[in-house]
């Protein structure tokens, strides 16, 4: 039994409201447990000038918390003057995801922004924004195709993402909340499609070690938390879900 | 009549939801139309270096804006690597405010750090802020009073701010909106107690100047319009508002 | 009495020294009491990036102080590698004070640049700076109209600014030197033209605040100073005076 | 075959030079394949400020690379001012390999910075900078030992890392150059102990996924190649490959 | 015959106002022709932490320019967000120079710092500095002997310093203007004591070379130069000059 | 007798490796006794915007140390987000020192970066840094004549660098290491060519000074140590040796 009455296997609660705030393309307010993140994403009519006259899209992504959003208040990074590798980290990996089930050759020469901004946080926050961050951009993509300016739905598959981890007692757990994760041994985020396929995969000893038995028990866990976070995604999208997909471009 | 229908001397709707996020001591969010800022008011058991040893207690504010609040997506402050001009008058706008209401010897050595978080933004924001982060404050307040860790509620008067302006046709308005705000040939931002004293009152002519008739006009609307939003305040706060002023210390 | 003998209602002695440096198009060392200012105006022959093409000018304002000019050394802000709040209020108070009386359109695709440098201080530094910045703007145009590269003096009206306040015993003061700036419980700065208009208009209560009867008090010894000031400028400026407003804009 | 005539499960040549400067308490130049960086260990006496009356000490890695480590040349990151987010998590995964196998509770109140320079680049950095930390820090802990500063060896385990990735072909192979890490359409950066632990497993699709049959037979590859690689660095130690997990610290 | 009419061998015109400013225990207003600088000498109870309980003294200087001290407009360092190579180089410079000639054993624990700001370029500026900077030292020392914080005085020598150079019709020539010296094939600035030695000497080919012969002829110029500045020097300082040396350190 | 038993005017043992990495244009590893410098010059085919459209090239210089280059690990520059002052002086110098020896209208318009990387420092890290340059860009110039980009060997004359010094004891020394360095009373660095011209002198008495007696000395240490740098740096060019000067453009 864990601290908040789950079981190993158990996600936490799943919250997605759309059109949270009213200029994005697509505004999301994610909560998974006691994690609340906003995800907008934004679209910008031109591409970084590495991209231009090649027709092509870009997505990029950015994290941030507030400074509360945690039990102790972090210095804000806007006034410390530079950016953590943490957040660095996080807002790479976001980008990345999302760049494999995007095909950037449907979105014209567009930029699509995806701000991630942590309001309240215990415990995956990186996964929480890749999920919601997915329904914003989806969001986003539905209101260029009703605008006309896209003709066919750029993703090709749906993407969410979860952390599973190893206690310090040894037990492989899914969805850790902050109290777990600051006590486990090993911690792994783990990206998937609804084609069962990785995009992303991190799991990373603290002062620790992990086997392979203890891997692939952690994998069946994340696949297992993913295709239920599949089903509030779905929810979340309505009629756009059946245009996911419908394009698989090269 | 205006762009949203209200009238020269009315203010925008106001909404006020306190114990919007869980960590901090005070934490708000206030709606005025659709200008949406979450104030959170944060509680360090410490002070800054140069006040230490005086018995007294600091309070400071920051404000920031997700970078889609706005019609067009703003760059990060914390990617540009420094705090914009603007954001500085504003955050130091917040914080002089705060602290001619709040006997600060009276919270013993502390700091309170108060956030404005602008989710949404339709004009008014550093008005908004202002409104929203006393109530805030009042909130930490009240769990430094239920802690017992203080013995007298240290905040001596009500605190609120609107903005009032001069349209491009002349005429003087109260509780600007985005739209009216960029065309204004005169921004004010008056910040008032309910003692209906100022604290602060910074007008700025765009380009333009104004008179004094204009000048009182302006101020009479403005005390009509923090004078409603004391009741919301009120309102927000509950029980807490009788301990407003109960102890009126220098 | 005041410290320094001075009567409630009266201007510490003024002094405007024009072509003070070679380089610059105008010039000019303003002191006000200890108070003393480097205002040069350079005149840029192109405008920012998101001006160009439009014909019209711009003018923006950089204040700063040397390390000693006050009673103990600052850092200096190139040393810290960042501009300070309070720097950046005062620069872009300069700038927006100066813009309103100066018509962009009568400039060509020019940028005046105007740098306070503050060489000694001694209270009211930004509205002696603006008192000064105004010459050396005059100046500068007065060049440009010599060198026939404008047609028309582009000023509409004399701008001076000055502070006013109130003690800590409730007197309202005229023009307050360090020393009964430190003190004051209510300090204000007010940017005014000749035509008794106001500009900008900053009142803030340092951990204190003002009733409707102070302010209308201290409005009218600053109206009284800034005619005063006026006439200095008239002097320093000559014949260049009878220019101003030939031309009122668009 | 692939482009440097390897077969698909054989590493690049790796060759590790011991004391390669004369300063550090460990110094390694470690070449794998094209690649060359210099791993440096160094040894303060002291801890960071929140580490300090502990008894334990800490380890920290930071990155860099030479401007023209690569084909073509960067610009200085102490030049931009800041350091990238890709520094950042390749200093952050170092340091944390690192921690998974250097018992901090057994090296006293001191501090190992780890800096790894590369000074030639052809893909497989931060693996190979790993792979050449790892035997710097045992030399420097060997060099604590002859000082009679340390008494046990403090580190657990052998740790060494490589690349492996699938080709756009769809083919898996081991330790990318950097020819095919940039076609590779999968990346996973793998760090495993002596034990067949593994201690970070970082895999990602650029623009696509990756199955979990490839994930297996990546891991395969991986710990093949990271057999080899304990092989280089028992070598390179020599006597000091016994002392090894002399001590498993709790 | 030069472009401003002088010899070869001739200074330009050098004016040295004492007590420019109010606040600095030693200010000074040097002009060598058009350049001309207020170099201010602060000091400071304490000294930076590396030096503390070492009973001795430190001495350091900041140099910078108004932006509009030049033919055209620079931007501003603090603007910027940092101090270019150039700033940094002077200095050092005018740091070191100070040092050669105050025994910073005999001041106590105190800073003094010197800022040496130019208000008017026209070449020769870090050498003006040097020579003002100098004065100003020697000021604040008299000060602090006046107020007997220190009993001896604990400047050595006088300490001035000019520039030489090469035309580019290869004529040695001392004293450079700014014209010169930005057409001068060879610059030198040589600081130099009352007792004919050398304190920095700092040759350069700018995309050109010199001779030993021409270097003999460089110097020799410049102990001339420098000799009639001792002569200005002594005269601003008037009878403080014949506690030069009293005391000879250590 | 010296510290490592060298005479007063002995160099330190020399030796420059070429091609030293594979990527530069020109690569070279110069130790100059325990001093090891990697000197990389990288040809980039453009020069810098404010040179575009003369037909000219560019050369700049780039200075670091590895943070453990030296006894005490130093803090990287790119963690501190600035460039020291020292560093900046040290790449104006090398920069400098070159163009006085190259001719850029014979480049073409590229830019020429030489980065000159400290792996192992033991004292005049500067002047090997150039005695090294040079060679790394003579090999440069020949790789663009090989590959026929240019006709003539734009380098006019060899160009090297020593440091001289005087010891605490008052003697005359050739090439100092770390240890006389950091004791000694006068420090100069002399850069000349094989015409037995200065490019640079730079001389600095450390709180101490110099007579032009000593000067005399010094001089004539360096120019006997330059010559047999010109040897070491002939041997390792090998034939391009006899290009140098075959064009004398101006």
């Amino acid at each position: 039994m864990r601290t908040d009455g789950r079981t190993a296997e158990q996600l936490r609660n799943v919250m997605i409201t759309t059109n949270f705030t009213k200029h994005p393309e697509g505004s999301v307010l994610i909560s998974v447990g006691e994690t609340k993140v906003i995800c907008n994403a934004s679209v910008e009519e031109r591409v970084p000038p590495f991209m231009r006259g090649q027709g092509k899209g870009w997505i990029t992504a950015e994290y941030a918390m507030l400074p509360r959003a945690t039990e102790q208040r972090n210095i804000r990074e806007s006034s410390k003057g530079k950016v953590s590798g943490r957040t660095m980290e996080i807002q790479r990996l976001i980008g990345r995801a999302l760049r494999a089930v995007i095909d950037l050759d449907f979105i014209g020469e567009r930029t699509i922004w995806v701000d991630c901004d942590v309001i309240q946080a215990d415990g995956g926050t990186r996964t929480a924004s890749i999920t919601g961050a997915f329904v914003a951009v989806v969001l986003a993509c539905g209101k260029l195709l009703e605008e006309e300016k896209i003709k066919e739905m750029p993703i090709k598959n749906f993407l969410a993402a979860t952390s599973v981890g190893v206690t310090d007692e040894g037990e492989p757990i899914l969805d850790l909340c902050y109290e777990e994760d600051s006590t486990a041994s090993v911690d792994m985020n783990i990206v998937m499609t609804d084609q069962n396929e990785f995009v992303e995969l991190q799991g990373t000893g603290e002062e620790a070690t992990f086997s392979p038995e203890q891997l692939n028990e952690l994998i069946r866990l994340a696949q297992k938390g993913i295709n239920e976070l599949f089903n509030y995604q779905r929810e979340a999208i309505g009629e756009l879900s059946n245009r996911i997909g419908e394009h698989k471009g090269e």
